[in-house]
């Protein structure tokens, strides 16, 4: 799932996200982030312009985060109680609070398709004790998210529009690094029996064999015929790996983000388009891409365009990089529908290994 | 023309500059800045990569400034000789020297459709004995570009491939504000017989009665027969009139500039997102406009894309006036196709009239 903070994938037309990747299928789903439409244009703007779909000409799946990882990321302005969180805008300063109660409040003016529980999450490395203590905010907190979420639904402002259908809660599992932790944390979400069920707190600084076991070991848990969505990651070769082991749904920065500063992703590993090597390369950026990138444009062009800090280089890097993770995921469809998951993850693990070969 | 300074309009892709405007049929011409590209990528890179138009992509006509503007431009960093221009990088500061044939070598490596003698653009306010000067010094250059690029014209990156088309030389009619000094340089430039003929040093600063009366005088003077172009010109209202006196060709940053800061041309007059009277506007930037932009994204998109400083608001600001520009001109192009050109002459004054009675 692309990530569109302010209500856009960045830099990148709805009309092209509707195009890119695979098939020119586009993106399924995207994601937009409470924290910061609540700050602007704020979520009762959106609410009056018919939610965050209508506002931003999005007519496919989205989805919102409760805002509770951007509010715990700025450290110094946030300070936490058993009723929510108090934090001070990144923008101007200005005071505001969310509960579990508020969130939900400020995703259901939004609108999106999936909206999340408000969880806490737990911070890379935690003792057992502080691991344990946050969990059982984030149950408590999941449970009170459940409740005003069930009691308000209702005023989804396309509730008239689409009669009947509203909006699906997912609930986060935490519990940090702890096995018992995640399980526990699994076992309680299933038992209040959201729609969808997502693994939070991961590729929170953690080594990536550990993200790695944790989802693993909580998927266990997590009823096998509703959604799982591990949030927060990850590099290619990571999202073929969990894919693998069952999870449905993925979001992450990575391709956007790292389009702007010019790293790309490709079938032969990454490649710093910045680079000199790059001054007078015809070719694209991955032979073996069928993007529109690269079939348009070389390296040598894009080069110059991320040196030149001219916009178009983002927007085609980031174009390039969202293709390339679209069809990583369609690659997996396939290999599941064809039964060649084992191959495909054998190849992809060969891959990693001979990247990581190649800089060593 | 947009202006695509460093081979890219900025914001823009290439696909959709050849989808923008009326009818889809995009932008039929665009310019490129010779000074920008010499010093980044730099002119050889662009030869060995076979040419501006190979190396953006961009199959459809380009023009090359002869890079005279910018560097005249760099007041503190240039010191003229009757051989040429020493200045520095606004880049990092390094020493260069372009004189008319090192422009013409420059624009010939580049290789776009059309380029244009090295000329010294006039300032404004010049005295009669400034103006004159500065005049002979252009026609000496005029006549050096020409003598040089048809001896080297051959060396044009794309010459093997296109065998026997080579590039197209403009001359630059400059004199000032003096009536006698501007019918002398076109009359000039039309003995050394260029295939087609700009109007330069307008547009600087003088008021726009006095660029209208010079576009006119100067007008009948240059063949009818050849392409007439007005430099760096201008807002809407601007080009329909000089279309109308017989003016092909026209570029200005202005519908791309003014787009990422925030100011929109429509039917109704100009406006700028940023103000709070669009925050809840649903409506598009001009119901008139049939631009992609217009069909799909409101005003409070818009607005919300500029305030948080999203690419995507300077992308979709700049296909919108691209979009009002070129429709602009196929109306001026239609009205006269009809024998409607005094009609529409006069729709455009009053409009303008209109507009300054609002503002006043």
């Amino acid at each position: 799932m692309p990530v569109g903070t302010a209500a856009t994938v960045k830099a990148v037309p709805q009309h092209l996200l509707e195009e890119v990747g695979a098939g020119g299928r586009g993106a399924q789903i995207i994601l937009a982030n409470t924290y910061h439409l609540y700050l602007r244009p704020g979520h009762e703007t959106i609410r009056r312009l018919g939610g965050v779909h209508r506002f931003m000409s999005w007519n496919r799946p989205m989805l919102t985060d409760s805002g509770g990882f951007q509010v715990f990321s700025l450290n110094e302005l946030r300070k936490v109680t058993p009723n929510g969180v108090e934090f001070r805008s990144h923008l101007d300063g200005s005071r505001h609070f969310f509960s579990p109660e508020h969130s939900m409040d400020v995703q259901i003016a939004l609108g999106a398709d999936i909206l999340m529980a408000f969880d806490e999450c737990t911070e890379y490395p935690a003792t057992r004790e502080r691991a344990r203590q946050s969990l059982d905010l984030t149950h408590a907190w999941a449970r009170r998210s459940l409740d005003h979420f069930r009691a308000h639904q209702q005023e989804v402002p396309w509730h008239q529009e689409f009669d009947g259908q509203t909006q699906n809660i997912f609930g986060i599992a935490q519990g940090g690094m702890y096995h018992d932790l995640r399980r526990e944390s699994a076992e309680r979400l299933a038992e209040m029996d959201f729609p969808g069920y997502a693994i939070g707190g991961l590729a929170v600084g953690e080594p990536r064999d550990k993200t790695r076991e944790m989802i693993e070991h909580t998927l266990q848990f997590l009823p096998k015929d509703k959604p799982r969505y591990v949030m927060g990651v990850g590099y290619p070769e990571e999202i073929v790996e969990y894919a693998a082991m069952g999870v449905d749904m993925m979001d992450c920065v990575l391709p956007t983000r790292a389009a702007r500063h010019g790293l790309l992703f490709t079938s032969q590993g990454r490649l710093n388009i910045k680079n000199k090597i790059h001054a007078e390369d015809q070719g694209p950026i991955d032979p073996a891409c069928s993007c529109m990138v690269c079939q348009r444009y070389s390296r040598a062009y894009l080069r110059h365009l991320f040196v030149s800090r001219e916009m178009l280089g983002a927007m085609l890097n980031t174009l390039h990089n969202l293709s390339h993770y679209l069809d990583t995921m369609q690659t997996v469809r396939d290999a599941m529908e064809l039964g060649t998951l084992s191959a495909l993850l054998a190849q992809t693990r060969l891959r990693e290994h001979e990247a990581a070969a190649r800089k060593a």
